[in-house]
């Protein structure tokens, strides 16, 4: 009977033991389900949209997302584009290179003025890149109000210097050292023009619905690589800056809705009498291709 | 006796049950720490670096990081650019949004052949663009064998397949389908040229030791704006794919190394005759810009 008894009891423990590995096992599953995005809801949404770095008025709760079949097909047409005889192609193709080639980035820049016209151009330029399922989750803010743009540079410098001095780790100064940019940023107030670009981490559907932005960081950032060339066509210079955690900052100073997080900033410009780059080179041919 | 063998059975179920609630515990951490960036070792290093995609070899170990100071600084020259009078930049600006503005995503491409110096301007063209501390983070291969291009489009015509039909989401296919893309890439093999976009998460420094590639997506994607700008200007035609999940088994297929990951795939050649293009309109100028 004793025997009896104590066999018995630890059968029950092996059995509670195995009912308790059970649970463990559900809860691991519940954890996993809830820190992986529910694919079906939200297929490949960008992380910024779970990013907690925004200050202000949190996003109101959820929303609605926009439901399959709420938006009609499109019609094909014939597509229309130049063609250029093979030597004619081949001209073209070297001179655009050797135009593109010429660009640098640019921290010295002139105060002054540039027609707005052309800067409207060269963004309706980086309005004609692609974007995942024709999306266009870009906006451009322009500054070139004095005081908003001293503003901008006053955001940007006082998180540029803790960057440098205690976020960005020896290693990232010292190479950006040999580039000689640190956290003091005049040509924010002296540029004409600033461009911040943003990034629609999504978008905003007829009737208030939430619409995805599929690879919105890749299609904004193909849009500035159009940008950049764009500048570079009409004369203008600009570096390509991604102030490193100014973005609810900015975007606050700015006025933008919270789907839109900052991507890029460029101080756009004549190039300064002075300016001065480093005397970098480019990679050959050899070490960036490889045919197959 | 009886009843104290039994409760001592009892005692013993419990420790071992506390022991085993303790030991699943630790697992949970360890998994959480494994899957933290140390951010001291590698500041701001991409995700990438810790994908679990790779298929093949593995990466040996984590190897050396090149220290701060090992890379000395650069002179500085003056910069000459081109200057415009005002009347010709507004021009300029206008005529290369007019050619920009033309551009759109072909997926119906002739098979004839290309200039092989007119692919080899446009990448050069892409290596104009600007990089995080200059690292030039891209390798473009370009893939004109019959017998690789049909090997990509295997890979990518089967995970294609099960994104349709599986991971995507019915949103997102519905998205898809007003531009009438699916899995099928007859393209794939019909283009003269594939262009597969590679990002170099990190790169390889004199003496072996590795080297961070900051914002190495960021700086592909406007290389890849570039890309798209030279060959609209020569003439050519593409479409800006993102092959999703096909990175890790082309980059096996054309032997890349293990810091490089695709980021984008273009099939380049001239517009069939017959090609089309879906209906859509680009947003107008005062959707995209906000001036301050």
């Amino acid at each position: 009977m004793a025997t009896l008894t104590a066999v018995f009891v630890a059968v029950l423990c092996v059995i509670l033991a195995f009912l308790f590995k059970i649970s463990q096992r559900k809860e691991t599953k519940v954890g996993k389900a809830e820190s992986v995005p529910t694919a079906k809801a939200r297929p490949w949404v960008d992380e910024d949209l779970r990013d907690d770095t925004d200050i202000g008025p949190k996003d109101d709760n959820d929303g609605d997302w926009v439901e399959s079949g709420e938006e009609e097909e499109l019609c094909h047409v014939p597509y229309l584009g130049s063609r250029y005889p093979v030597e004619v192609m081949v001209q073209r193709s070297q001179d655009f290179y050797n135009l593109m080639n010429q660009r640098r980035s640019v921290r010295f820049i002139s105060p002054e003025p540039v027609p707005r016209q052309v800067i409207d151009n060269v963004i309706l330029t980086a309005g004609t890149a692609p974007s995942g399922a024709h999306t266009e989750p870009w906006t451009f803010v322009v500054v070139s109000d004095p005081e908003v743009k001293h503003q901008v540079r006053l955001v940007v410098e006082e998180e540029e210097e803790v960057n440098y001095r205690h976020r960005m780790g020896d290693k990232w100064v010292s190479d950006l050292q040999r580039l000689r940019t640190n956290w003091v940023k005049e040509y924010l107030d002296v540029a004409p023009y600033l461009v911040l670009v943003f990034k629609q981490t999504y978008g905003i559907a007829a009737g208030g619905k939430k619409k995805t932005h599929y690879y919105n960081e890749i299609s904004v950032s193909i849009s500035c690589g159009l940008l950049l060339a764009a500048l570079q066509n009409a004369g203008l210079v600009t570096v390509t800056t991604t102030p490193l955690n100014c973005g609810p900052k900015l975007r606050l100073l700015l006025q933008r809705p919270a789907n839109e997080k900052l991507l890029m900033l460029l101080p756009v410009g004549y190039p300064a009498s002075n300016a001065t780059v480093p005397d970098l080179t480019r990679k050959p041919l050899d070490d960036i291709v490889v045919h197959v």
